[in-house]
């Protein structure tokens, strides 16, 4: 029972109680993957990844960026890949094979075709995925070799290779193992996930692999997956860009013996333990933010549901609000900036607002407050916005990185 | 005829041929204005200013906000004003009298109430304007004995002091006088204005004041200044954030005795010169954007209106396409990664996009270039981005400053 552990460091985020972190670098039963390096990247470092569930009857779902502009990969999974049945995910990083037209796309299939070799499955039951440079034809060649070779390289303890191999601009891993205990047995779930925001130097992505050896029905995972994937990763902003390819694949082997039964404590517990790995996961992702110093968490309470979420997302996208996070400034009057922007028509507005607590508005205008304490509060490395709309029962949260030198140095000066 | 004038600067900018720039100093007959100092900024730069029409006919219109945080002098202008016949107008910078709640309604109305004794007209025919900081009680006293002082200031040759004591974090000015000749005579054009996009360290504001001879029938000049708005200040990005308190003011004293007819040449011609004026003054809130190295302006052509306008938004709002901007760096893919967030669901998208007449991408991929030229031409201090998007008729336009160390700087070490 590691309610103290060390992956789940936010405040944001509740350690369950039924899970352990083993520890022992080993995926979930049935599952081995590999990763290595060939040649995408100039500096030589890992580029390519394949995952493989060595059960037939592996169950699985998908998430995709929503963007028009998608990825090659992307619209290869969506048209050609069993998303309920896959098998394999290969993953190419140093590239991202979008805005790369037919060729693209004949890229992705021949990416599959390869995967499918390397791993004994059947080529519709392999999802690919590419992150890096957009707008550049892949070095197939290179890829397919590199596909080849890591066939003789899968393993159980495979998963931190996997890990390096997709990460591009990352300043931090995010990668966790669990075991899950529930009812009916132990379980482990592991996560792989790469992003720094939806930046990068060139272009970057959220990808995430989701790993588990309990025996779930397809459509139980993609239900599963749906409520924490809008918990976690949807609520999180570095700088409001949405990616050509954002991917992330479930699949669980069943290989432990355990099954998950629909709408039983099992499924509950389970959830809860992928519901807290994701989130904390999306809270690395806004924190590595590229040179990221502090990550805020904007709670709007009040209005209706979509103007709340409409509200927490205008704070968490503003510049203005990110700047202010990033040199500990408590200038709350881009906070009522945001919210304004956003509800057109609506003045004078009548919105509370605090900070760590801190009452600074009420009603549309300012209160008097312990302006020492509030500085204070903002210098720490996670800094809490509570937004209060009128109107009962809506809440939408949105976690958010800052916005500093770094990322204008990644992004402006690290030029093509 | 100053088709060269050294005032229309930019490319993007026709100067009207009929059009002189007269370098008096002074304003169009019947106004007189003033600016100084009174102690709300405590650096003791000026940030107090009154313009007065004298003309009793005066003709007026105004444009403000659409925040729904509105500060208080916005709502007291759009509820206590007769917008339609405003003879003067009271400015104080430093301080927003913004998230003020009805301490900040009555400061507003107190400023407008001395200002109509400074200027000797009836206080419902005074607009009125702050902006500085938000959410911090405005020094009324302070500003009520300015105001005061400043009636023994006013003179036809006081808009300069007026336009400088309305800057705040501007590091360019933003004034111009022009005569436009018309068949009727000749009339006088004066702008004064200030704002660095809508950001400051603090927090900013557009605060725009449009001043001619010429005699208009208010409904026409509301007609004529919501069309150039249009063209002008509703197309600039510097990032994306609405102030509280933005303020347009446009006023007609008729003094010259040339009156603008509706529908006329005279008509065309006063507008296309009040049009260049207004878009050559948003270029330079633009360009100034606080660090800025470089203004882009991109053209989306295609698809229907509404969509072209988000897809120009979504671009010229695009931290990623900013930060290239701002590192002179030719990477389309942000362009494309801007496009597709903007239009989800049309993948795989069928956009062409160039670079200073570069083509980069057909149909949505890639297509070889001259990488040399594109580089040379993105490091230019104006940059055009042309998107096409299927369909026929529909053009959006929208100009936008880079994103920078500056940026960061000012908004996030100028600490509160």
């Amino acid at each position: 029972m590691s309610g103290s552990s060390s992956f789940f460091d936010s405040r944001w985020v509740q350690a369950p109680a039924n899970v352990n972190e083993p520890g022992d670098g080993l995926l979930p039963k049935g599952f081995r993957a590999a990763g290595g390096a060939c040649g995408v990247k100039p500096n030589g470092e890992p580029d390519v990844a394949l995952m493989v569930s060595d059960e037939p009857a592996t169950t699985s779902t998908a998430r995709f960026s929503r963007s028009g502009a998608q990825s090659a990969p992307v619209l290869h999974c969506r048209q050609e890949s069993k998303l309920w049945q896959l098998r394999a995910v290969v993953v190419n990083s140093g590239n991202a094979n979008a805005a790369t037209g037919s060729r693209g796309l004949g890229d992705a299939a021949a990416m599959c075709a390869a995967a499918a070799v390397a791993a004994g499955v059947d080529p519709h039951q392999v999802a690919v995925a590419s992150t890096g440079v957009i707008g550049v034809p892949l070095p197939l060649e290179r890829i397919t070799a590199g596909i080849a070779a890591l066939a003789a390289e899968l393993r159980a303890g495979g998963g931190e290779d996997f890990a390096r191999a997709i990460r591009t601009t990352d300043a931090l891993p995010k990668e966790v193992t669990l075991d899950v205990i529930l009812e009916a047995g132990t379980v482990r779930l592991s996560v792989q996930a790469k992003g720094a925001g939806m930046i990068s130097p060139k272009f970057a992505t959220l990808l995430v692999f989701v790993q588990t050896d309990a025996e779930i029905d397809a459509d139980e995972a993609d239900l599963l997956l749906s409520v924490c994937v809008r918990r976690s990763f949807d609520r999180i902003s570095v700088d409001g860009q949405l990616s050509t390819s954002d991917t992330i694949v479930f699949q669980a082997s069943g290989a432990s013996g355990v099954r998950i039964e629909p709408k039983t404590e099992d499924e509950r517990l389970f959830g809860e333990a992928l519901d807290a790995a994701l989130r904390q996961i999306a809270l690395l992702v806004a924190r590595d933010g590229e040179g990221a110093r502090r990550v805020g968490r904007v709670v709007v309470k009040g209005g209706d549901q979509h103007l709340a979420e409409r509200v927490a997302h205008a704070i968490g996208d503003s510049p203005l609000v990110k700047t202010a996070l990033y040199g500990g400034d408590p200038n709350w009057g881009r906070i009522i900036q945001a919210v304004g922007a956003t509800l057109p028509g609506m003045a004078p507005l009548q919105v509370d607002i605090s900070i760590e607590g801190i009452v600074v508005c009420v009603a549309g205008a300012y209160v008097e407050h312990d302006h020492g304490a509030l500085v204070q509060a903002v210098a720490r490395e996670e800094v809490q916005y509570e937004v209060v709309l009128p109107g009962d029962g809506a809440e939408a949260e949105r976690y958010f990185s800052d916005l500093g030198h770094e990322y204008v140095t990644i992004n402006a000066e690290y030029t093509t």
